[in-house]
């Protein structure tokens, strides 16, 4: 048995690998593989239609709003996003909350004005800034919702009249939003939604048109939204494995229904570190992320030992990031429960035979 | 049994389906699908690292030439590359022989001046345009090796002393050619490489970092070179397609092996299509693309027939593409010589009975 809690690409659900594996040699009784047909006939318009439908439906979108399949991940949206909605002399607001709004706001400032409203690089982003003012005359405020690596989520969506534009990769579609508040929301697929190589963008129509340089055709999202997502040549099979994993989630029950387990299972993750004083978790705990569980342990052996404990009980993808240490659990929609009860198991068995 | 004659994405080797099948359910013995697995890890680089030498193998590359695979289609490279290579102020020499190099002139224009050397859009891209000068003072010159909507092919690399830049998408690794002799290649892999979804750029390290202008981070082909491809978050199954791919075509002998097959494939469809009236090549013969076959039939009430006969026969992918009509036959590396001797027989039967 293997636990998957990789932080990206990561576990998807069973019902997605099997019905992938099987349209790889004869999707839908074709004949063919869902990788040699056609991106421009009825059979592949199905997938692209409940793709969108599906997407547009467990967000609860409303008209005003289009959902767009895009090549690339959030990293290219780090520049699209600024290319599209931020004029040379215009000030877009950014808040620095992790390694990804960092690399965000890099981007941006190639584009025109980036006024960084908080920080909170001065503990190694293990909280989410507070307390900060956003410019009203801002053209955007941009936030990261969830940092995978530093283990940190924004429990709220900010008060501003400011068009609201958020970087949602690693929390996208596992807990209740109302996404409607949102201008702009973009997510790397790779997480909650599917495989990598698509990017999950959502654009209120409305703040599109209004920047003055001229955008290649590929990286204008009102061709996009023109063509349907298909403008040219999409990322057909990661197109397929997003809307499969989409109606499973649907099937679940939407949202609604796997923001309960997710609760669950980052409950008894957190309930069990907590309990244990051997395990530190780095983040404050009113900032605690429940898709990113990030913790240490002070005693570098012990911390060797529980790695091997864990590898040998087929754990994967537990390892912290390099720039953080120690350990990252990672608790996406097709975690389930289960792995999260093996591994606390054997994290109170460890701590009990260390002890 | 369906024979597969899309135009992209299109048919790849059976034993491919099979491996990746087989690898979206459990990777390499453990126990993972490819579509779950860290793309920072030891296992995926090893995929990285084969799809990069055996790319570089088949195609001959010296050591000024880098391999790189990026998110995406050629249509981004439509824009990446004049953003990558030309100045504001600077002129870049472009063939427009066919609907992609159109659209790749007109990315060009956003940033610098673009000179059309010479169009065969007058005969609606019906040959390839010859006897144009190159101006010796362009950055670099554009063409499309093969138009796979049109059905031409140049058959030779132009003389000149201007960096080569050549969309390769629908002949890349078809026949064999000195691909050192360009600047920059570039080709989406859904034809001869791969699945959808990630380009293949080589690019000789020499003419980058030319540009004044700055360039985001997703864009800047030095960045993926150092970055080895993995930037960011790479298309991770796209990737293993290619690889399998480019292994298939190794184990076939590489690309002289190949060419050969490919070489017989298009003599019996075009002697075919010579011998009988009844269908009529578009293409000036001298021109004739080896991959992409266009043929129409004068008489509309036939042209239904046989497209029903065919269809019947389980030929799929046939239908020309609604900006040229009638029909294209697609005969990329993965389609087996006996695709083409059935629908070749088939072509004769037809022509017989209707005569």
């Amino acid at each position: 048995m293997v636990y998957n809690f990789n932080g990206g690409p990561s576990i998807l659900p069973k019902e997605v690998f099997e019905e992938a594996s099987r349209a790889i040699l004869d999707f839908n009784g074709t004949g063919l593989s869902i990788l040699e047909i056609g991106h421009r006939t009825a059979l592949f318009q199905e997938v692209v239609d409940e793709l969108r439908v599906t997407a547009r439906e467990l967000m609860g979108l409303d008209a005003e709003h289009e959902v767009l399949f895009l090549h690339g991940g959030a990293s290219t949206q780090f520049f699209q996003v600024p290319m599209n909605l931020l004029n040379q002399d215009a000030t877009a607001a950014y808040l620095d909350g992790g390694e990804w709004g960092r690399k965000a706001i890099k981007e941006a400032k190639l584009f025109g004005t980036v006024e960084v409203v908080a920080s909170s690089k001065d503990k190694n982003y293990t909280y989410i800034p507070k307390g900060y003012t956003i410019p009203p005359a801002a053209a955007y405020f941009h936030y990261t919702t969830n940092n995978t690596i530093e283990g940190t989520q924004m429990h709220a969506i900010p008060e501003t009249s400011v068009p609201l534009v958020a970087d949602m990769s690693s929390d996208i579609l596992s807990h209740v939003m109302d996404f409607n508040r949102f201008a702009l929301i973009y997510a790397g697929a790779q997480k909650n939604i599917g495989a990598a190589g698509v990017n999950l963008v959502v654009v209120r129509k409305d703040i599109l048109g209004k920047v003055q340089r001229p955008l290649p055709t590929m990286m204008d999202y009102r061709q996009h939204i023109e063509a349907g997502s298909l403008l040219n040549t999409p990322p057909v099979f990661a197109f397929y494995v997003c809307m499969l994993t989409l109606r499973w989630l649907k099937q679940q029950g939407g949202v609604s229904a796997i923001e309960k387990i997710n609760d669950r299972k980052a409950a008894l993750l957190y309930q069990t570190l907590d309990s244990l004083p051997m395990f530190r978790p780095t983040v404050a705990k009113e900032d605690r992320s429940k898709m990113n569980v990030v913790f240490v342990m002070d005693d570098p052996e012990l911390e060797k030992s529980f790695l091997a404990t864990c590898k040998e009980h087929g754990m994967v993808g537990i390892k912290g990031h390099r720039s953080v240490g120690g350990f990252r659990i990672s608790l996406y929609n097709a975690l389930p429960l289960e792995s999260v009860e093996v591994l606390t198991e054997l994290m109170n068995d460890f701590a009990h035979t260390k002890a």
